[in-house]
């Protein structure tokens, strides 16, 4: 059979989900293309430490050339999607078109402020590498303004880092940061009294990580505080401007620095698709995660909007993406040899967030952990995650050395 | 005696100039501020392999807190010097003003156009991180465009690749890229045909690296040749627009890309000193380096004019930046001591410049060397180099890893 005549199978996104789908068709008599707007798979859930100076960019991006050179029925595509017609499936990329006869939409998320434009514009995210990279530089920037800002007021601003969001995310991001000037800043910046610096988490409600066992909830707070995290719950921000966050009880807090953690939604592209959308602007698929009405477009991870035996959506988590991107390699290999489509069903691996180094809380084979022990594991973990990616030997010996001799280089104020 | 009241050296720039003489004073009885307009120390001599995806920023940029964290006698300051006051003997720094008992103006080069705005605006420059991170991205993005380019003029454009300046940096740079092409990009872009790729030098005299014995100049001209860099000699530019490069004799070259090497002017705060200034805007210094008019300032590397004994300008380099490091720290302790002032007289350690992997020439002790032989003497010389910094033996590994094995990670597209 000539190549040209094999079924089309266009991915749109390398994250979890997409990556997962495109190396699990690798031998499936079909094409692939796979489209994303960056020449990288980026291993997001590290994103924060890059914005904490703890790793670099390169550590956790990969060029999509480089883990597909080996693949012969992919070919990757670098640009964005403008649009999509369904009825007479193709894709819009770059002012060319691309016709499919089987499109996975693995999109992703993005931040989402809730209609707050000015925090929009004024806060700090955690969404992709540059965004990652201009946190880094603004946490730098403000302990270099701080060392020579002789007013003591302005000075406290400068030093004051409010995190919103009592997520997974914002727990590793505040517990890394205030390990960051705990370890590393008080040494490099020996004219700031630390008594000046303050890291804080805003949570909205009256937990962190509020979907863990409440064994967990408590040793994450006490695992923060020790670091001196000062977590605030109910706290309600409702505008930040750039020098001030306001929250809903009028308290108003003195800072340069809000990165926002508290909330994802899907990619734009979503809207523009004249699809059946649920909250968070994630497309409704069915249990086979096709689109309803088209059976030969699936849509996967954050994008996706399915529900768990109990009714509850599944959460936007790339442990999902993950075992969705599985899920459709093997029902678009069945629809290809005319097998009926299986439904998806997600195994909760459990859950793990750290705090900071040699802390961290785990939910894992039914078992809570907290402290060393959830760290080991986690290091563990994300170690074996990365590792599947080839030859990441040396960039693993770099990270180990930075990350237990807090021997970084990676405190570089790299642009304005 | 209090701190205070030892002399105060403020010394403006952290390349090799500053960074040296800082060294150098760690355990003089005064006190040093050093100011930078980056947080980190720059490696320059590598920017080349940032630009072609070789190496990381990390890999060649070190935070100067990181650096100076024990050295008790120094204070940095991150900002730009928006002017200064020598008859009052201060500067402005960040709109504050930090008085100076001595001063070491050690601000080093930036590219030099020669008034050609239009080839300003749209040349690729290897002169910080930032310009060097544009071009990688720049090169990547000409490879992801030709990749899905149908048109086979527009394809050759994008694939034709002019560096401009046949001096050491643009002899790296063209050979660096040419294989980049043909060991990377022909394997992760399988439908580019590696025959409409080109990689042409432009030199505007009658040969490369021009300071250098002749038998040196045709090994470099034959091994560029060998990875297929088309040489033009009296190649002299009149216009770059972005879209094509015109030469002064009427020849056209269809181009996206024109990477300049050709040129490096004192930096432009050299212009608004009121000071003397011999060619390319550098400042006219005493033997000893000392401004004449003002024995308290000094100045070294690329920002200083001192000729050597047969009437010629100093070159614009590394090594004798580095040597009047040296020379300005012990003249600056005998001016404390009360001794006189020592004449700086530059000891040409010979020159090396690296043409792709396993390919270099070398000048040294007399002897002409080329081919494999002068690369491992670069290869040594560079990594004894680097590591006189702390700590530098992950990244060595790393870097050593990458080198040999072509099996970096570091072809990010990180933005637009």
């Amino acid at each position: 059979m000539n190549a040209k005549q094999l079924p089309h199978v266009v991915i749109i996104g390398a994250g979890f989900g997409g990556l997962t789908a495109a190396q699990k068709l690798k031998n499936a008599p079909i094409r692939i293309t796979l489209i994303d707007k960056n020449n990288y798979h980026l291993f997001q859930p590290l994103l924060y430490q890059v914005a904490i100076a703890g790793l670099l960019p390169s550590q956790i991006a990969y060029p999509l050339r480089t883990i597909f050179r080996k693949q012969e029925n992919l070919t990757f595509q670098m640009g964005e999607v403008s649009s999509i017609d369904f009825a007479s499936r193709f894709v819009k990329l770059n002012g060319s078109v691309i016709a499919y006869d089987y499109l996975i939409l693995a999109v992703g998320g993005e931040t989402n402020f809730f209609g707050m434009d000015g925090v929009k514009e004024s806060a700090l995210q955690l969404k992709d590498i540059d965004s990652a990279v201009n946190t880094r530089n603004h946490l730098l920037r403000m302990f270099e303004k701080a060392s020579r800002e002789a007013d003591a007021e302005k000075r406290k601003a400068l030093l004051t880092f409010v995190v919103v969001g009592g997520g997974p995310t914002g727990v590793e991001t505040a517990g890394a940061l205030a390990e960051l000037i705990s370890h590393v800043m008080r040494k490099e910046y020996p004219t700031i009294d630390p008594a000046e610096t303050r890291v804080l988490l805003l949570e909205a409600g009256n937990a962190l990580i509020a979907s863990y066992p409440d064994e967990l909830r408590r040793a994450t707070h006490r695992l923060l505080s020790k670091k001196n995290v000062e977590i605030q719950y109910n706290a309600r921000l409702t505008d930040f401007n750039g020098q001030r966050v306001r929250l809903a009880d009028g308290t108003q807090i003195m800072t340069h620095t809000l990165i926002w953690t508290a909330g994802v939604k899907a990619a734009e592209i979503t809207n523009q698709l004249g699809v059946r959308q649920a909250g968070s602007g994630r497309v409704r698929v069915a249990e086979s995660l096709q689109m309803p009405d088209h059976p030969e477009v699936y849509v996967i991870g954050d994008a996706a909007y399915l529900e768990n035996g109990n009714g509850q959506p599944l959460p936007m988590l790339s442990t999902v993406a993950i075992q969705q991107g599985n899920a459709v390699a093997e029902n678009i290999r069945r629809a290809v040899n005319g097998q009926t489509q299986k439904p998806f069903h997600y195994k909760d691996p459990g859950l793990l967030a750290t705090i900071g180094r040699n802390a961290a809380v785990a939910r894992l084979w039914g078992i809570s952990f907290s402290g060393l022990i959830a760290w080991l594991i986690w290091v563990g973990l994300h170690i074996y995650r990365l590792i599947g990616f080839r030859n990441r030997l040396v960039v693993l010996i770099n990270w180990a050395w930075d990350y237990f001799f807090y021997d970084n280089q990676v405190r570089l104020i790299t642009r304005e």
